[in-house]
């Protein structure tokens, strides 16, 4: 189960291994998700040229999906490392951002899941219920639904892949036979652009050292909200909570996970 | 007229509704603006395609098209919110970055005025003469003119929309029939890239809980300049006063407005 | 020869004149570059579309060329920039980010330098390493070579452009007569993303007020060293880091660069 030994496990291999994460995603988190990569040890690249997704993804050690700031050109870029990882058995996790605003965003998000090849999805609880076929009740990149409401109803998302993850005041993260809720993390990290598809890296960096997903997720999602808790003890704002976030994904250690581990 | 009660009731209205905020904007800023967004208690969004520029704009509060980082996809995704949003009756903000310095920009920027639906437009002394027709002094996206030079010679441009905004030294926020002259903020804020667009993004949020244009914009400056000033007390450089300023936008409060707002 | 005198000199002329620095660069770094060059006192601008790229580089001092989230459009962008420089007689600094870890990358690399007009090369040992042809061994952005070993392999890359430099834990500046080894810096640089875009930018700035591009390239990596070893003395881990590094940037003085700089 989930532990902080475990948790901690993952975190030092991480950056004893510094494997490269290989990341197709939007345009306004980048620098945040790469920053945030570093700092937990892992090699991040964001690279989306449909002439190199195949040498990247055969390079890396995980691949990172998301649809933030949509478009034509994004999607094949996703389906292209999508499809590189799955004939080289490089694991997949998915942010299906803003599925639920908008049939565009919904349905790009069904295509990419129906593609096969996706072993995690991390969303708000919108956006998972967008996915699961629930009425959708996204406004824009919000959530407005709870996340254990969701959970129950997105078990059919499980034909499409191993994990999901449904973030929020308390974290889900749930397979056909296993499911934990972490509750750790802030408020304030939902005043921070990006702190979901940050999560959504760290799963992928998780998932190159980490061969049983569940566990990947679940520890990746720890790390997040431990690191936002140490964060805001040392915090004004948001402005200050991103930068010592960052420190705090750089500083974490055993002890500090097991002294603020909060899981059912 | 513009007065700390007026603004604070603005704020207060943004953090207690938090309008979805729909921005079409530049490569640069995204970040900081949606992080700016956020501080404020607004809820940004960042699309761009076609396919969901309109489901977008209904469901926002407020437009924000910036044409920073300009090609002509980006200028089909502005054209495109704009059509959706005077088809909705939203209210529109733009930010006509680098007009006047190079063709490109300014014929665009005239482009999309004259195509109607922009209630606000704010830029620099030098890219609101370059649209206004005066002889074009801009060097990259710096202004080298005076606010209060162009302010007058900018009338003209009042065909295309309701309220003007330089920003400068001084801010200026004028109509046809009102102006103001805002003196807060810093001059290092001129020391962090898209300070300018994330003020603008501001007015967009301001537009969604305040009718008048007029108010909206002379509001969202006057609090961007407070801001400025509370994290240039707090701040040894422009990195930590971009740290600083997304803490004082998520810290504002009536008594900071008051105690500081310096306007004409 | 490199000094403390020399460097001040420079990172005072950028102070003073504020040369405008046109970057066509990549995606993860718009952000913390033109925070980079502000803080610098340059005057950044990101354009891309091939419409003002010459215009642009009228306007401008140096050109910087990134290639790090690298697509076709990119490519064209970046092509179309360096030969509006070439015919202007602007300086160009070229940045081969990830050059060996894709043959789509090595090559673009490989084309942009035949086209002729680029002054100074800036990358890691990996990076420099696979434009002079030696067996890559980059993963992904990252550099598994030592600077020292590939300078000696990389004088036949001396055909394409006046200067290489070789980032490292040692920065070295090579042209066909001259070369200097700088000491400055700290491990903890390597843990925020696009530091080494950062100083290819810096060189940028240094170029446009410096005509001899050795000593605009050394100086330039004197002073991100040097700012990256002061920002290191205030930062808990690389959030910190990198604001503390804007703040390095602005407050830098000739006392601060005679303390520190350590140069063979």
């Amino acid at each position: 189960m989930i532990d902080s030994a475990g948790i901690w496990k993952d975190a030092a291999s991480v950056r004893r291994h510094s494997p490269l994460v290989h990341n197709v995603t939007n345009l306004v988190v980048m620098d945040f998700t790469a920053n945030a990569l570093l700092a937990l040890g892992a090699s991040p690249v964001m690279a989306h040229a449909p002439q190199e997704v195949e040498e990247m993804a055969a390079l890396a050690g995980a691949v990172v999906l998301n649809m933030g700031t949509l478009d034509d050109a994004w999607i094949a870029s996703m389906l292209g490392a999508l499809a590189a990882a799955r004939k080289l058995g490089k694991p997949v996790v998915f942010d299906p951002v803003g599925a639920g605003a908008t049939r565009f965003r919904t349905e790009t998000a069904q295509r990419i899941l129906a593609e096969g090849g996706v072993s995690v999805v991390r969303g708000n609880a919108s956006e998972i219920a967008a996915l699961a076929g629930m009425a959708g009740r996204t406004k824009g990149v919000d959530s407005l639904d709870q996340p254990l409401t969701v959970a129950a109803a997105a078990a059919n998302l499980l034909r499409h892949c191993h994990v999901i993850v449904i973030s929020g005041e308390q974290d889900i993260v749930t397979t056909r036979d296993d499911r934990c809720v972490l509750g750790n993390g802030c408020m304030m990290m939902t005043k921070i652009t990006g702190m979901g598809c940050v999560a959504t890296a760290a799963i992928g960096a998780f998932l190159a050292v980490q061969e049983d997903p569940f566990l990947a997720a679940a520890h990746a999602m720890a790390v997040m909200g431990i690191a936002g808790e140490m964060a805001h003890d040392a915090s004004d704002g948001p402005g200050s909570l991103r930068t010592q976030f960052l420190d705090a994904l750089y500083n974490l250690n055993e002890n500090a996970i097991a002294a603020r581990l909060r899981v059912e």
